[in-house]
């Protein structure tokens, strides 16, 4: 069965959304001129006979960012939906899941929203620059690490046999697509954040009023990019964001109009950088409310929900968070309830 | 004004089209454990105030790529329709052009096709792993080699300033959008085509039947997806392909029941490596045409369109060229007429 049929093959396939255009772009960025190099000999491919000379001097373009949107007929949101992946992902975190059930941007989709989904700089489709350019080393995400962080097991439970793994007892992560997962993690550097959140904010003011979902670290740059443009930000969720602003360095009173939603999972004490997040987000969530925004806190575990990992989009349960989220929205008059 | 609204505003906005799925997914790809190198303190973000360990030896995974699909409520087609892209590309040369018109990825939606895009190994979405695993570098589009093998202008006529820019006469290519076009080129390597071509045949196998329609470099790996496994290939549209298999060691009668269309554009004589490739792809289908193979050749200065780039995707004229493919394919059987 092709991943394409999924859905026809289900007992009772969901009804078709209308498309009224599909398409993507690249924002921001800019022109490195590199001189003095010599030219390399290059096979374009191994069928090809003979080599072509490859100028290494010229010019290139880095630090650019990549967007796929997809615009309904009829979108029922008022404002189109931005999503954010996190630290070691790329835009591919919201298009499935690793054991092939709908991401959010399909779910959204069926809400009725247009759909915004980027590739950050260095990521994915935005392309990369290293060492050509860039001068420090990517780094790359080993699985340990990722299970780990990604709350799937407790600490040190990886192990490379997927028998020998042991996940939390009633985790919703897909845990038998743990090594589908992976196939979707990219490097990254650390050293980009600059040139990244200059390219959020250019990417905002292109894609105008919106609300924004961002995952994990990928919350930082969305808060900023509110900071930056707060007029053009309709609604921020935050789905585990990885820090937070200092109230004492940044005026949380600028988003008042901003409806928060954060959204935690399960097995949070286990994961040492919980232990700094949490807190973070609780100050800065104060700060907001001092200044009158609309904050929500949705807790999973606390309101019976348990077993999220820090991938929440793609538990097995992302349908039921989705619709969560799609209910605060409705309430916070983002999207019609009809 | 959004992207996302470019139907919307135009005169005649196209009519809606009826979406059954989207999704994504990875394939091929294998395992590296790599062992006995030392943790390095990683900052995630420079918003996060302590560093985390990251494990370096560990699991990685490798040599995936990425496949996303589009599937109609209703295709038209018999077949999905997989668009592999070129050597210094990635799934977006399908998706949009630099100028922000549709892609071919709309246009064979429209045409009533299921559409599959795909990152190969080490492009994009698909990751990639150096220096930790793989130990070549990697090489960087430059502007000027990409100008000149592109036939944007005649060879040596690319300059840092837009302006001072000498394209053809009549160009095809919407070369006021070459630097967003620059932004979409990734780094590649050269020596992975092996592993690229064991990926693109365990994904041939996952999407099941279909028609290919590959430009550039992806024809090579398009041709032998179909010499690995002929039964699963019902067409093949190569647009340029940079490469073809010699017939005295393939057996072009493997492929005599897969009707072939070559594409090519114009200003051909400029570019040197299009001197090898032409007849090679020459003496290709002569070996086709021997075995009975359906060939068709369609050479668009030949039939008076001009001006065509090697990126005739992305070219002003690509919904023209697309129609003639899809003429091709209803005449072909591949879907219906109506």
């Amino acid at each position: 069965v092709s991943p394409s049929q999924r859905s026809a093959t289900a007992e009772a396939a969901p009804p078709a959304i209308s498309i009224r255009d599909i398409g993507s772009f690249h924002v921001g960025g800019r022109r490195v001129t590199i001189t003095g190099l010599p030219a390399r000999d290059l096979y374009y491919s191994d069928t090809v006979a003979t080599p072509v000379p490859l100028a290494v001097s010229g010019d290139y373009y880095v630090e650019q960012m990549y967007v796929q949107y997809i615009a309904l007929a009829r979108a029922r949101a008022r404002y189109p939906l931005w999503m954010i992946h996190g630290g070691r992902g790329t835009g591919v975190s919201w298009e499935t899941t690793p054991d092939s059930r709908p991401g959010f941007q399909m779910l959204f989709l069926r809400h009725g929203h247009d759909v915004y989904i980027s590739d950050a700089v260095e990521r994915g489709r935005a392309s990369w620059a290293s060492p050509l350019i860039w001068t420090s080393e990517p780094f790359f995400p080993a699985a340990e690490g990722t299970w780990d962080i990604g709350r799937i097991g407790p600490p040190g439970s990886y192990r490379s046999e997927a028998e020998a793994r042991r996940p939390y007892a009633g985790s919703q992560f897909p845990v038998a697509a743990f090594d589908a997962f992976m196939k979707q993690r990219v490097p990254r550097w650390t050293t980009n954040g600059a040139a990244t959140q200059a390219a959020y904010d250019l990417c905002l003011q292109r894609i105008g009023p919106c609300v924004l979902i961002a995952h994990s670290t990928g919350g930082p740059f969305a808060i900023r990019m509110a900071l930056h443009h707060p007029g053009l930000v309709k609604g921020l969720v935050l789905i585990e964001p990885a820090g937070a602003p200092n109230p004492a360095s940044e005026p949380a009173r600028s988003l008042r109009n901003i409806p928060h939603l954060y959204v935690w999972g399960d097995n949070r004490s286990d994961e040492p950088s919980m232990k700094n997040t949490i807190p973070l987000a609780k100050t800065w969530c104060a700060a907001l409310q001092d200044a009158g925004t609309t904050v929500d806190w949705l807790d999973l575990p606390a309101i019976g929900i348990t077993g999220n990992s820090h991938f929440i989009p793609m538990d097995l349960n992302n349908e039921k968070v989705a619709d969560l989220i799609q209910d605060w929205m409705v309430r916070n008059d983002m999207v019609s309830g009809s």
